[in-house]
């Protein structure tokens, strides 16, 4: 923290860190260990002053961050400061979901020039039709221990064994009794030679839950390990799976699977859009459906990815999970009032209690949308979470498809500077 | 800009901004008009009003940001202010690299707690180690527009018209005089049904180069147009692919293919890590390579992910490409001296230019690195760039690894409190 | 049947045939029709005449089959005889299976030279190591249709349909009253956009049960459609998925899950193999993990399909499904007491009684394993052939990667003549 | 063979046999050895006997193959005899091809009863709409052998080594020497921790070539070998990709690139079809590109491979490749004009020399075709495979899409007593 008003001595600290930074240069001291003598925001300064010498670069914007340092303690080690991404907000757009309902400004963090401007007019599109609709469909954090085996003979002995009701009970019990929220929702077994992998998914309520489902998969496997001859190899088999791109997530889900759609008549499409149903529907489907299975893709959609990153750091979610999170499906069609429009998330991690939620900036983005904390019944704040960013995805879908529609993706780009 | 110390008026900009918001409820001025009256603070604090007002929320957080909303109009529109995200570093850590060379302290902004010490650790090991190699092997950013052909045969013929070597020198001299930088490398037609996919990848320098290649492409497909029947669907087919998890990525690459490795040996690993290379690659080829496998995955790693969303926000590069940083693959072996680890991602699309390089907090971040702008020879900063992230990675994926050969992933978690 | 011995009058048929031919030349009857008028060997003997006209071709090699035609209206329309794969066999070799029990010649039909030898070569050496041992760890057949909804409210709604347990029961009892051996196992719905996917998998026992899960779904799918708005748009949704590379089917199993795997002794492995476990492991893990993960592959294997096609046609099964037969993984490790190598295949879809199993020579096929017919209890015939096959993939991967260990793929290719 | 005219003593040769069968089960003969004793024919019978006697089997079907077991020795090894696939033809359909072109029968192969039926139909409506056209769009069959380096410096060393126009030179000299057909078209090198792949593609002209690439690739190798620190691993890397579902052969293709569409008047789908363009449309959309893109799937048709495999078995083809084969996108859009339907097949590997197509009744399947043996030019009759293999698999979905469309799928394997 920077703040001028809090009642630290400045100079003080300067002299403080810069005698820190000196210990570490002379192997005294880690980068990693200065929060052990000194509070966290000095520990920053000392580190930029190590990194700035050692680098010649000027740190002061990273420096100037608007938190005290050690609030984010729980989010990050060997701090300096922090980066600044610009933020604004989409919309208001009127949503209808399971969880979330009403109209909502969509608070977005990103980089990249036109964006905002394209998800906004998605969004203005969607409230000239009366809104989006949006359901969670299925949700489970998962977890995928793997453990070895002898043999396929203990392989199979060990799948049969996770399915025995009475095992299931006892393995459910120790993964709960790790968590006060979180439920155990199915466990199941996959035999691969001498390795079994079994994957367990989870309630995790209003938490995105990776964490908790580590530690609640680490209890079950100690019941497995004391009741079966398998071994464990590693608490995550990537059968999970947790930032990477793989279809399990794609087909199975993971965090919530969730889909905005809206019916958009023919004349707003034509006035707003200036482009048609048809047109719209042609793009999508030689682009999103038929380019994404040439290319060998698990995302069939133009730039979902967007949305959710930018969603994500508005709103304290966890960055490289982004990658499952484009795992969406956009689907468009021409109905007798105008143009359906669908977009499918398969794997969207999302929370609105731990991680990155509690930060101020963050925190702010989720209080944007009514969802910071924990939600009535829990779970619900994440649910209208992960519906808000759906119907962002939706808006940005029909924005950039009925620019392409009317190519003028790149002239968007130049007019916009970027 | 909300310092202080400017000569603006902060009570004048106050009244401004309610005034504007006042005549934003009564439908007068659109939410993203507001810059055409006022300067792009005055815009930004007027939308805080508005957001404030609908939502409940108070943004001075999200308010307090760090540089001129202005410097930011080519990265975001309908601005409030920005989101910070805790940043920190790791190292210094030896590369050895194609284009780095040197010892470097990584930057990284994340909310995931225990990255950094999970990563410094690896890079410690790596430092032990003599330091890291890493190497750009392949690089090349690509657009691939789809257009809509009779049928197969004029299919055909567009596929032949695009190989004939005349062809493609028109095609490039068009695409290359949108560019003061870019050079064409490579042009290759796809034939699915009535579509043709073109897939034109571009040496773009510096620059990460999406917006490059767009505007190259589009000049390209004129050509295309006037010359053949075929008609542009897309300026992007989706075989490109940015920002959608893909094969054809994963296997032919897209921005940069790079490569870090590392020879530990193996009292390093047994002293630091507490853990044997036998165990290590174990967990990978179990975890990674098996895992991976069975779950359908483009990305064999840990977490690469998480490095490189990390390394992305605090660089300014553009987070919704995380997904294609994700295709990597990491190889454990035994070696005689000790432990072979190695890392490749095959899509990592970087830029030192352009993007979100410029703005103040991300340019430090760069400044870190000593990678800041266009580099010399033009593109070695960009590769520069690559080689760190790669070198990142690494440092990840040897932690992680050992960790879990240790069992503590979960507890290391619980620790640092997340 | 051209037997000689039948009491048929061959120069009587032989008219009968070309004046049935002259009446389809003459557009008066369908090629399809002929069996209308005549049995059905004169019948394929018209059409020969007919095929033998128009395209110079003389059929006497495919008109020479040994069955009589009529035992054949199950298999094929518009028959003119029969192809013939030289088929020949491997081993004996050992098998320790679940249901598979003893030593076991394997039938395989093939044109690809030095595929048996090689195969052979690895019952061999599997022999010589005790046998192999190998178990079915999951199993299911499954058909996917898609039905259209309004939105994803009708969506969210029909899964939650689907999932609720009173709706399950009807829906099991409506499939299972079509079936007399048939079980519904499991059901699960998708939903994408506006449309959903529900999964059914069905315990089929002996048959390889395509067309038992079709007409299960059938009438499923009409109870489905009675009690909620949703409309079927296919019984089969690609979801299921039948004859297309899938991850669905490679991660969740397809017909038989099924592993086969050994532990060869060192000095078996340097004498008979010409190579050390050291080097089988290398090849294993650069070429079937590396390599496949680079290629964006499902298939994690040497060969597998080679060995799946030739079992395949030898006892019956369709030669189509080898496609989602050759989702396998193989796994080679160095222990102390040798080289494990382990071959899972994920989606082998077998049975010992319906669609080719009953002709001639594929039920001979079938004898030569002991398998033919409903097995006891019901469904261990297909878990025996299961078990075999993936026995026979072992032993080719076994042979293949340690003949590529010792680089002698081509040469041993030259050598057999091919 | 078995035939009965022959100037072989039947009794002395079943007196041979029955002996060598003995010297089998007294170890005094291997399996394999057989032929080294006596003719093909007797070894057949021999082991014949031996393996009724161990199964307990007859193989009186097995053994009345119809041609000299001595022609097959190039096929086959530890041969017993033949299975016979019941063969038929659909047609005929006129294809405008680039290399075929007129009314062909299309010889199939299968025992799955209602696939001829199906594929006959769809057909008949291609005729009734003047034709199909196909066209080969890209060729080239592949090989990619894997190789170790130190570290990714000599990988990338490696990598720039095989991008050299000289060293290219080399390579292609070294390979094509191999060959008296053989082209050397591309060479591309992939970059992997410590391994490099370098992917080969060659013009193999009539041949499938998969053999020919080997060779070739085999001299190639030793040439990066010699000149380079690079070691051979394995002469394939999988990258290939040989028989298994790989993206890599789904996006760039191997063997024939091959579409085939047509345009099929609306009247004609409503007559003959009994449904709609529209209907048709949507079941295609719903299935063949949204089911497989949620399955995770790389071949997004309806049953491809059915007609793949029938005509791979009938024209001597590998059936393992039936595999590659399924990778294929089948696009419906309603047209003014009434139904476009296109199929497009990445990966086709046929070959009209070679392999299987020399024996009796697969050399009668390629004559139906008049494509028995090299073309003129060379190429043409392999080119003009692909394109009728794609003409029936567009006969194929058209008539399943169709059937799906009206609700029959299920009663149509019913009526035709599957």
């Amino acid at each position: 923290m920077t703040d001028p008003d809090t009642d630290s001595d400045p100079d003080a600290d300067t002299d403080t860190a810069a005698s820190l930074a000196e210990r570490v240069r002379a192997g005294d001291l880690s980068l990693h260990e200065l929060e052990d003598h000194v509070d966290a925001d000095v520990a920053a300064r000392a580190r930029r002053l190590l990194v700035e010498e050692q680098s010649g670069a000027s740190l002061d914007s990273i420096g100037a961050y608007g938190f005290d340092a050690a609030a984010a303690d729980a989010n990050i080690e060997n701090m300096i400061g922090a980066v600044q991404i610009p933020a604004g907000v989409v919309g208001p757009v009127s949503v209808d979901g399971g969880a979330a309902d009403g109209d909502y400004y969509l608070p977005m963090a990103t980089t990249e020039g036109a964006l905002l401007a394209s998800v906004n007019r998605g969004c203005s599109v969607i409230d000239r039709a009366g809104g989006a609709t949006a359901r969670v469909t299925a949700s489970g954090m998962t977890r995928a221990p793997v453990f070895r085996v002898d043999s396929v003979v203990e392989g199979e002995a060990l799948a049969s064994w996770v399915r025995d009701p009475d095992n299931r009970t006892k393995v459910r019990e120790a993964a709960e009794a790790t968590t006060s929220h979180g439920e155990l929702k199915e466990v199941k077994p996959y035999v691969v030679g001498d390795s079994v992998f079994v994957r367990f998914a989870y309630d995790t309520k209003d938490a995105m839950g990776m964490n908790m489902a580590t530690i609640a998969t680490r209890a079950a496997c100690e019941v497995i390990e004391s009741e079966t001859p398998a071994s464990l190899v590693a608490l995550s088999g990537n059968l999970c799976t947790d930032k990477k791109p793989a279809a399990v997530n794609a087909v199975e889900g993971r965090g919530r699977s969730v889909t905005a759609d809206v019916l958009v008549p023919r004349e707003v499409v034509e006035e707003r859009l200036h482009t048609t149903p048809e047109a719209v529907a042609e793009v999508n489907t030689r682009k999103n459906l038929v380019g994404s299975a040439k290319a060998g893709s698990l995302g069939f959609n133009a730039h979902v990815a967007n949305v959710v990153a930018a969603m994500f750091l508005a709103t304290g979610q966890d960055a490289a999970q982004v990658v499952e999170g484009s795992n969406a499906i956009t689907t468009i069609e021409v109905r007798e009032e105008g143009l359906y429009a669908g977009v499918s998330l398969a794997s969207l991690e999302v929370g609105t209690v731990g991680g990155g939620t509690k930060l101020p900036t963050q925190s702010e983005g989720l209080d944007v949308l009514g969802l910071r904390g924990g939600g009535d019944p829990p779970g619900s704040n994440a649910d209208a979470l992960a519906e808000c960013i759906a119907v962002g995805a939706l808006a940005g879908e029909l924005s950039l498809l009925s620019a392409l529609a009317s190519r003028h993706l790149s002239s968007a780009h130049e007019s916009l500077g970027r």
